[in-house]
This record gives structure tokens, sequence and C-alpha cells, in this order.
């Protein structure tokens, strides 16, 4: 059965790094002595190792034990013989352009389909839908493809943000830019604001926290689903 | 000789689209009879026909007819034929996208080389760097490469914005993308704020408008640069 953490954001304001999540995370992998961390989006671009040590500091406090992917000698052993995933936020494109030339895509996919709990943050959220093409993040490095790992079937986009009504910037808002999206693509886009996150268990995909999230289909007015809004039928 | 007007954004707050740079733009176009509208990157999705009866709109303040090149049967021939180019802004990977579709990169890059007039704004300026790899656009298309002109020996980062110290939100800042960028990308950035341009003269290029610009080498501090400075020797 399908064990997913989505969440928007890996930090709220004015808390630790992982804090809301902590109440979550010792029972989401309560049965996992083999956790294993993706550090590959290195936000800021810290390295590997600073990245690993942050992820493991928090996950510390849940009485968890995890790992980095690059402390081993073959990522795609790693995944196999991990018995639950983590991968943090920071760069989209660097995260799936590794993923890709490591080759995990597909061995990832079949062990979270396969019911190993999966949590991610930020781009870690991102790689859950269909294709990384409602990223926030910069292009500044080209993978062999956009497409994800589709354990739910839509988009994601992290860290939504409503527009700005006293706003004189004339880059486009966030709603401009998913409504460019759906110009050349078909997939439901679930805005999910910073505190919010998708649980997935089985078939079940619910809204959590206390936000309402943004929902755009294509060709519909976007509209606002609240709390424990379960989202299996968009369209 | 070189003649290009990079401009971060075609409007600014309580402006008519391109109303700063109409007085630009009859000296700049002034010996062009045949301007080429690029209306690939839709702005808000918008189609090639409007899109191109607001520059038709803009360009006829200024005295100057411009036709939009979805309007020809060769995209390619057009380009050759035009003796001066207006690109406008949108969406960058869709840009990008249609610039490889119709294989014109090769020729609009020599045909501006050889000193017909040039006016990017937004997408159309990020074009003119070396890659699409600092564009702030969402990848709602996949393009074959993010290469592009190299117009200029630098990327550019239109509608550069300066962090907000009052901000709660948890998505990267411009400045931390453009770190991020620096650790897998050499070449130099150039973040224009909205209402500055670069002007490309033959070797020369020169900080344009009132606003001063925010310049990020790798490995080094950012700093600002003042109008007028001249930016032919960044690292």
């Amino acid at each position: 059965m399908k064990n997913l953490i989505l969440a928007s954001t890996s930090t709220l304001h004015n808390q630790e790094y992982l804090e809301y999540l902590l109440p979550l995370l010792k029972s989401h992998f309560r049965d996992c002595s083999n956790i294993l961390f993706i550090p590959y989006a290195r936000p800021g671009g810290i390295s590997h190792e600073d990245y690993t040590a942050t992820a493991q500091k928090a996950f510390e406090k849940a009485g968890l034990k995890i790992k980095g992917i690059h402390e081993f000698d073959s990522p795609h052993e790693a995944v196999k013989q991990a018995d639950g995933f983590f991968t943090g936020g920071g760069n989209t494109f660097l995260l799936v352009q590794q993923l890709y030339r490591h080759d995990l895509l597909a061995v990832l996919k079949e062990a979270v389909n396969h019911g190993k709990p999966y949590l991610g943050t930020s781009a870690g959220t991102n790689i859950a839908g269909l294709t990384m093409k409602t990223t926030n993040d910069m292009p500044i490095v080209y993978p062999p493809s956009f497409n994800t790992l589709g354990l739910v079937p839509f988009n994601i986009n992290p860290h939504y943000l409503d527009p700005d009504p006293k706003s004189t910037h004339k880059g486009e808002t966030r709603e401009t830019r998913i409504m460019e999206f759906h110009r050349h693509n078909t997939p439901p886009v679930i805005g999910l604001r910073e505190g919010s996150w998708l649980e997935v268990k089985g078939k079940d995909i619910k809204l959590k926290g206390t936000l309402t999230a943004r929902i755009f289909e294509a060709d519909k007015e976007p509209f606002e689903v609240e709390p424990e809004t379960v989202l299996n039928d968009l369209n």
C-alpha cells in the first residue's frame, strides 16, 4: 500500500528544519531501520554531506536514523536495499538530472509503489508528480527529461504563493505560470502552500495541514479545497 | 556592427506596453522596413495573433511597422528576409522550444551578428545570453537544449528582484537561485532590474536606464554596477 507524505516545504518561518513534520515522521517510518536520504537537490548549492547532516539532525529528534545515498558505491543498490526514503528540497532540475544520471527513477518508483514509505519536501515533492514542469526552480542544469515519478496522478506546485495585489513587479504570478502550463499540458496541478502536505495512503490522497490548497484543472477556473479533502479524482 | 537593446521587461508599472522604450525604438530600427516580431513566448498563453497585435500597436506609436513570424509559410525564410527583430517576453521554455522546432537559432544569430537591429524584452532578452539557465520561468515544455543565441558573452536574469527582508516565504530568493547556477556553470550573470536594459553596439555592452544592475560572477561576491557601466569584460 502506497504511503507518502508530500510536503510543500521542509521548513516553516521561525521554525527548525522539518520541525512541523517531526510528530508525523516517527509513525510514518516506524517499520524502517534503513531510511535513505536523497540530497541531490542541494539547496543553496550545499554539499551532499552537509545536507545529509542537516537531515540526520532532524530525524534523530524523531528517534530515526537516515543515511545519504551519496555514501553508497551503487546508488541504485542503495535504493533497492532501503526500506524508506526522504528526498529533500533544493533545485528540482539538479535533482532530476541526478536521478536520471544514476538511473534511479524506475527503481525508486517501484519501491514506493510497493509500500516503502516516502517523504518529500519541496523538490522532493515535485518529483512525486507526473512531471517537473510545475517547479519554481531555475533551470541551472539540463535533465534528460522533465518526466518524474508519477506517484500521484497530477502535478504539484510546492511553495504555492498567492498573487500580491500590492506588487508593482511585472514578473509572472504563480497563477499565470500555471495557466501557461495548461496551454500545453492537461494534468491537474495542486498549488500546495507552505505548511500543507499531501498524505497518500494506498489509493487515497488527502490534503493535510491547516491551509486550503489551490487546484488548477485545464480549461477550468482554479478553486480552493479544504484540509482533509480527498484528491483522488481531479481531472 | 552588432546593435541590440536587451530590456529586462516590456512594461513598467502604470505604463503601457513598451512605453518607456518607445523613444529609443525609432532610432534603433531607423533603417528597417521589414521588422519581424517573434511572439513564440506567448505571455499568459495568449495567441500569436493577439500578441502580435499588441506589439504592432506599440510600434505604430514609434512610426514603425512590424509583422509576426507566424504569418509566414517559412519562419526560417522570414528571419532571412527581415532587417530587424523584436522577440517579446513570456515563457522562455516555450520560446526556445519553438526556435529549435523551426531551426531559427543559427539564422537569427547570424543576422544579428551581421548588424540587423534586435530588441528583446524579458524572455527575448534571456535568449540573447549564452543559455536560458537563468530564466525565471516555469518549465512548461521541454526544449531540446538550454543553449541560446550567445549574442552577449554572459547570462542574463531579467526581472531581477532583490530579496524581501520582510518575507516569511521559504522559496529561494533570486540571489540564492543564481548562486546555485554558479555551482554548475561558470558564465557571469547580469541581474537586470525592471526599467534597465543593455545596449549592445558592436563590441560594447552598456547598462542603460536609471537603476544599478547586480553582477554575479562564479566564486565572487555579487556586486552592483551603475548605469553607463561598460560590461565587456566580466569574468
